[in-house]
């Protein structure tokens, strides 16, 4: 097994481009090796986002939203971005009354997710959210979200039907049917 | 169940940044409510991506590889960009050859991933790939990458051992295990 005990050097860095949400910026690297490569990377300007497992009996709660950068709606889990000073499970919860109507006394924060980390820095925590009960927020939502919900018996036809999901929304359920195997 | 008959209306476009890689727009959205959004979304100026789940026997292989954007080394899985022209087998097999060195003849897409598409149009298509021979290419690959093969009995521990994961890999190893049920 090799080690990279040494780690490669970020000898330039440069900003490329800055807008509201987002920064480009490119990397210099040397390698071990002495080989170098340009990368090109972008982080969010804000703070990490948290993604939700709703449970409740034997189902879990899912939102249909209109996902701008596919010009289409998507089936995905309740989400959002950390307000600044808000800690983790309390934007769990935020977004949770926001977007389906519910809060949580029973809130664990299981795994944080990275999204394609060779170019994309951004951190998304997974909050298992039970002990739910009904209480609504208002959020900034354009529009009413629809709640759908799927019965964790049939959770494994959620791929048939659901084209081009989350990468994020699909590795939360796995996350989930790991833990249940414990 | 509500639907969405009414698709939002895209107003206006205006690109904010282009690099080499990417490119940065700010749309604004009028739904179908009459409300009113911007939103920033990031589109890659190339290609998708393949990512493939290589099996052999009672193995998956993983590779270890530097992440730029993360400035440290993560598990993950074969993947890279489809080049201009190459179909998307063709892509994923240069892929297994670059990054673990075997060719595969049998070769299987098995869905498409988006990557938070509400900020990001970005697909990766996951390739399941089994009948693998050893055979090599050479990549553009900056250093050699160390090949992890993790046993299927096993990889329920992977999340423990390994934190932070790409969430398209964990999103593969759901797809896979959905595939064995069926």
């Amino acid at each position: 097994m090799l080690t990279h005990i040494i780690m490669p050097i970020i000898k330039n860095k440069i900003i490329l481009a800055v807008t509201k949400l987002f920064k480009i910026e490119q990397l210099e690297i040397e390698f071990n090796n002495n080989q170098n490569r340009k990368y090109e990377i972008i982080s969010g300007t804000g703070c990490d986002a948290v993604m939700i497992l709703p449970i409740m009996d034997d189902k879990i709660f899912f939102i249909k939203e209109y996902a701008a950068a596919i010009d289409s709606y998507t089936l995905t889990l309740p989400k959002g971005r950390i307000d600044e000073g808000e800690l983790l499970l309390e934007a769990a919860n935020r977004e949770l009354q926001e977007e389906i109507g519910f809060k949580s006394h029973d809130l664990t924060h299981v795994y944080t997710l990275d999204l394609a980390p060779g170019y994309i820095n951004h951190k998304t925590h997974v909050i298992l959210a039970k002990g739910l009960v009904p209480s609504k927020l208002e959020g900034d939502e354009p529009e009413e979200l629809e709640v759908v919900d799927y019965k964790l018996s049939e959770i494994n036809h959620l791929l048939d039907h659901n084209k081009n999901l989350d990468s994020r929304v699909i590795a939360c359920l796995y996350i989930y049917e790991n833990l249940k195997k414990k």
